[in-house]
């Protein structure tokens, strides 16, 4: 990354150890900063290998002040391609080698959302490079405001590297985390975007710095809707809706989410890949919001296609969806 | 069903239309005996139909005495055969009938274990039939001794169509029932058989007795348990070991089952399909049951290959497992 404020222009380092180091620098901060802005909890390391090649470190936040539970993993793996990997990639190459940063927030209050982000980097030795990422909200109780306002907070920093990402990412992220067999979103949306390499007309340095920048913008995003709404009373009835979102969440992420699906099926860490599950959830047979509800109003604004980066008070297409 | 002790011996009525009646009156029977061995909960029933031919009779029941949420569901659904099932299939034809009951128990005590059931009946306008099923336990702490019962009533239930069924089903739902990014056994499995048809070697009559013998089974041995067990003592610790198990049934269902993947694929009745999820559910990060404890006891348990049938408490082999 150019380094703001500097004499000199420190060079991006682009090579796979650059990259996997900047990785375990942003674990390390956005650590810091979630463990600052939840006050109590702290999060536990894992270190684990890949029989394979390569290895991890999950960390999980547990039973903190704001946090019920979250975990922030960071994995840099390599490897043989198998056949399923080559059919799934549609791409031939004899080792990969793939490294990243997720990350998946379940708050104890309702009205703090679940917060999802990703970015990663993959490689083959045919030459062969990609990255892919994004961050998603998921308000158990949609605000309006807020909603806006991360989605600024994310076209901030795709505008960056492309002013016309934004709009490319937030689309994908609508088709990307669409609970299908419920015909909603999974919560209000962000950007998504996977396979960005060569062909996109950016230069390698390019493509880091936005990995790098959504990366950076995670920390700012999630403390500061932490702060807002970490103390906001709720009600029994709310923790319960929360238990039911909570349920759609992981029925998306186990039957949908591309990622866990093949993770699972190609003997990945489990434990690893399935701490984005909540803490507790809830499944109560056809569950209907009450009419005129903040529930039912949460249930109308999870679809695909709302223009929320450009929401505002007074559009009254939105508030009075 | 041959009428037992009536002086005219009935004939089973094998047409589709037979085969649906017998079914629904299955469910009546069933729900009856739930109700009544319940005490407390009433079943609910929702009647829904299918957009492309057919429908169904739902029925839950939540927050009964014993039962948290159980679900005993019938359906008979025809249309045509889309790309998609035939490609499943590996058959072709225009037209498919299909009818079944299908029952998930989730019990409050977590010395009373899950239940799962499901009968079912499938045709082609080719005159293709096939007939499948099972029934299998998921106890959240193992009783060998019941295990071993449920297993030998499950034989019993085989033994009256072909004594080499109950192995070989056995066997089936070993390997359908298996958790394979857990590297276990959902329960202690049962019996599980899907597409028994004509070249199975047993007349239509006899394919048809044999759910009927399965599906009779299953009140007898599920009440049987939830007299044994819904009274016994359970401390905090054991509601929430029950929690976390009921996480990996959700992960069963959501990851691995082919029925729900089918149905949320297709655009099947969701909430029909989703019944089977746990009321309440529980993920912890890389949970250890402790070294010595009733719940690493149940885990060790939880593996292919047991011979429940078999199973006496001089066994030393399964008694120190």
């Amino acid at each position: 990354m150019h380094c703001q404020g500097c004499e000199t222009m420190e060079e991006t380092d682009t090579s796979k150890e650059g990259i996997e180091q900047w990785l375990r620098g942003l674990q390390d901060r956005i650590c810091q900063r979630l463990e600052a802005a939840d006050g109590k909890g702290k999060f536990e390391e894992d270190k684990w290998e890949r029989p394979g090649g390569g290895g991890g470190r999950t960390r999980v936040l547990s039973e903190g002040a704001v946090i019920e539970k979250g975990g922030v993993s960071f994995s840099a793996v390599h490897g043989e391609v198998t056949e399923r990997m080559a059919k799934g990639l549609k791409l031939e190459g004899k080792e990969f080698y793939a490294t990243g940063v997720s990350i998946v927030m379940h708050p104890w209050n309702p009205m703090v959302p679940i917060i999802h982000m990703n970015v990663r980097y993959f490689e083959l030795d045919s030459g062969v490079y990609w990255f892919g990422g994004g961050i998603d909200l998921t308000p158990h109780y949609v605000d309006e405001r807020q909603a806006a306002w991360v989605h600024h907070q994310l076209a901030v920093a795709c505008d960056k590297t492309d002013v016309a990402y934004y709009e490319r990412f937030k689309t994908w992220a609508d088709d990307y985390f669409y609970i299908k067999h419920r015909k909603e979103t999974r919560g209000i949306g962000g950007i998504f975007f996977d396979r960005l390499g060569a062909e996109a007309g950016k230069t390698k340095v390019q493509l880091l710095e936005l990995i790098q920048n959504i990366g950076d913008s995670f920390a700012d995003i999630y403390t500061t809707l932490m702060a807002e709404n970490g103390a906001l009373p709720y009600q029994e009835a709310q923790r319960e809706w929360q238990l039911l979102r909570r349920g759609r969440y992981a029925e998306f992420n186990l039957v949908w989410d591309a990622g866990t699906k093949f993770g699972l099926e190609t003997d990945g860490r489990t434990e690893s890949i399935l701490m984005s599950l909540p803490p507790l959830a809830r499944w109560t047979y056809d569950y209907q919001a009450e009419a005129g509800s903040a529930e039912e109003r949460t249930m109308k604004l999870l679809r695909k296609g709302i223009d929320w980066r450009n929401w505002a008070p007074e559009n009254a297409n939105l508030a009075k969806i």
